[in-house]
């Protein structure tokens, strides 16, 4: 299978969420590292290590046939020579539902390759419905 | 107030978590870039971005009192000119209480600066109780 080359870390995120938006298994593989390193943390969900583990994980989280659509917002970045940065918001919508899902706070790590950026840490936790202050003693730190 | 320098992305980290056990807020901003790009999610918590705001958070958790004791495991680190990534699973104990918590997934970067390597974002969400692959229809993706 030839592979897509990200000549930017922004290219690389587009092809993940376009990936993301129409299940698309290959897609989405294509975009992450190949690379025992990679990690990736769906809201929730343990850590997954490895280019296997999270495979395994999209293909079973594209086999719900469940479809999104995702906006993002509120993104910073910090970008060097061989990592990028991207913090941002996700805006999911459930196609079928008629209001989006909570934001989702996603940290995406993106490193250069020979073959151009691709992802190597996805990070997704869900926000609190109603964003807030730090509540001691709710929370460990 | 004169910074504490550090050499290398681990010495920053040893930091912060030896200032996230003394409760120690001067120690704990000084780990910090002074940046309003800095981001910090605590476990379950919202995005909070800026120096100012992450500090406030800081606050309201050490005048919590609850004191801590954090043991790092399952590292997994990218290490770039600028930038490094810092992937583990923080084991905390409550002091006062008989057993560790779940761990947390934390994904830690740190930006070399003029004044050494300092935390750039703080992503921390606890991880399920018993480490299950992803399970279709209940999460996000």
């Amino acid at each position: 299978m030839s592979r897509a080359i990200f000549p930017t870390s922004q290219d690389a995120e587009a092809a993940f969420y376009e990936a993301l938006e129409r299940t698309d298994l290959d897609a989405m593989m294509a975009v992450w590292a190949e690379d025992e390193e990679v990690v990736c943390v769906h809201p929730g969900g343990p850590r997954l290590t490895g280019f296997e583990q999270v495979r395994a994980s999209w293909t079973a989280i594209f086999k719900s046939r469940q479809r999104l659509r995702v906006q993002l917002s509120n993104a910073v970045y910090a970008q060097g020579m061989m990592l990028a940065i991207h913090s941002v918001h996700e805006n999911i919508t459930v196609v079928g539902e008629p209001a989006p899902r909570p934001p989702v706070v996603t940290t995406n790590v993106y490193i250069r390759t020979g073959g151009g950026w691709r992802l190597l840490v996805h990070h997704a936790s869900p926000a609190p419905q109603a964003p807030s202050r730090a509540e001691p003693g709710k929370i460990l730190h």
